[in-house]
């Protein structure tokens, strides 16, 4: 068994719950039949109206989503309407197309639908590798240090997740001993060629006391304390300077896998920071040069 | 939607557990795109050393079974054996083909595999298409009691299953009315036009203190009852002379729908059947001409 095959066995199996969607997943994925393809349930989109949506089906190489909409979907008018706002606004903030599949009807006119899809999907893919920027899905370098090193720079963009703290260490030529207190794991280290950088692994989950708060929309980490003491001597330390932060975030994907994803590289805001919030790290870099270290926003 | 979107979501829905053999089983149904094609997981099927076995995906238009093997199936030269044992035990015992998909290699070794089967698959029905004897998949009328009268004749061979008792009945022109008795219901009935006929729906399931046992390799059932008494009363009720009963089982089958299933004509054993064992009921009819009630063997 490969990691291809993992992946898509587990996202199968994991997206079981609503059959006509999961029905539609499996078809979209064997009728394209191009294991080149990456295809992602239940991708993170930022909305303007609420804190975020999630579409069902993604396929981030060619910006397309598909959301699948079960009979209940047109049960009223509002609900329509509701439907098609959500479309017009996940399109317009990311600039991708969302296509939609009406399971009103029956098994030949659903799969007319997909194959209407999926020849997009095809076509987009074919003038990819026309012009020769098209990236071929390759989940064993996805989550490899050595690859994205051997790029020699990052971006947001990639969607790039390490699997372990060694591996975010690898990446920057940084000793993973450092990260090493006794039992206990930092939660940050010294870039080994700029004391002014730290490399940061924050979790949402609140750890010995930590509290992280992430905000996609806005770009923006809060970090702070449980203790209030802390809190407090944890916002002055932060309140003289600025310092830049490469930030992995550590989540636990759909899959059930653990990994750090790569948010950008982010800024102590000194204005926006208080005693009361606490530090607010602000997203000032989407590409990081790992050689030069210098940063850009998309 | 329509019953064959229901069967399949639900269908994929239900075999989710076994993530490898989910993928091929939605792969193989997905290629083979023909909604003319049913197919079957978790077919049973008779063996001689054990009761029964059950394979992992069957298309009974064609006599075809796909068992997926992970690869804990190759851990061993014991296993392997095992294996193969099985697999010719089945092909003996149905007059079916056995394909095997090896799960060891990667995803595109798999794809291979499940290709060669599909050619074979494609094949066969284009050769029944061309001698005329192609029955296509149609869930709409397979539980369909006017559909099965329009035939004029029912066959074990055709699988058929009727959701109620009261599709029973439409089927011989019962009154359903006379399977009822108060709040309860009668488990079986007089044939309308032939008294020393009985239409039985046995449940395997202990019901007000019957006892039925179904042995599939053999085609005997055996009644009785948890009383002593009337255990033994049933038994001499039956003993003196043999009836003639057509036998629908009633079942939960995998999706979670009940019905009851058509197992063929049963006479009773006037020597096999006992005091201590009850009435024994040998089939003897897989075919029934529902016009004049005669009945053959295959």
């Amino acid at each position: 068994m490969n990691n291809k095959l993992e992946y898509l066995a587990k996202l199968f199996q994991k997206t079981g719950k609503k059959k006509i969607e999961h029905y539609v997943l499996t078809r979209l994925w064997h009728q394209l039949d191009n294991d080149e393809v990456k295809m992602v349930p239940q991708q993170y989109v930022a909305r303007h109206t609420e804190k975020y949506a999630l579409t069902d089906v993604y396929f981030p190489q060619v910006g397309i989503h598909i959301e699948v909409n079960e009979p209940p979907h047109y049960d009223n008018e509002r609900r329509i309407q509701a439907d098609e706002i959500r479309k017009l606004e996940i399109e317009k903030n990311t600039g991708h197309k969302v296509y939609v599949i009406d399971c009103r009807s029956d098994l030949r006119e659903i799969h007319h639908q997909i194959n209407v899809v999926i020849d997009v999907i095809k076509n987009r893919i074919e003038e990819q590798k026309k012009v020769g920027n098209f990236k071929p899905w390759n989940p064993d370098s996805e989550f490899d240090p050595s690859y994205w090193k051997s790029k020699k720079e990052i971006k947001v963009s990639d969607e790039i997740s390490l699997r372990t703290i060694e591996d975010i260490c690898l990446l920057f030529d940084a000793d993973v001993n450092k990260t090493k207190r006794g039992y206990q794991r930092r939660g940050s280290i010294e870039h080994p060629r700029d004391k002014e950088v730290r490399i940061w692994w924050p979790s949402e989950k609140s750890r010995s006391g930590w509290i992280n708060k992430y905000d996609a929309e806005n770009g923006i980490i809060t970090e702070t304390h449980a203790d209030s003491q802390k809190k407090v001597d944890h916002y002055k330390h932060h309140a003289s300077r600025t310092q830049i932060r490469y930030v992995f975030l550590k989540h636990v994907d759909f899959l059930g896998f653990k990994n750090y994803k790569f948010l950008g590289i982010f800024q102590n805001d000194l204005d926006k920071s208080g005693k009361d919030i606490g530090t607010i790290w602000v997203k000032v870099g989407d590409v990081l040069n790992l050689e030069t270290l210098t940063y850009h926003e998309v």
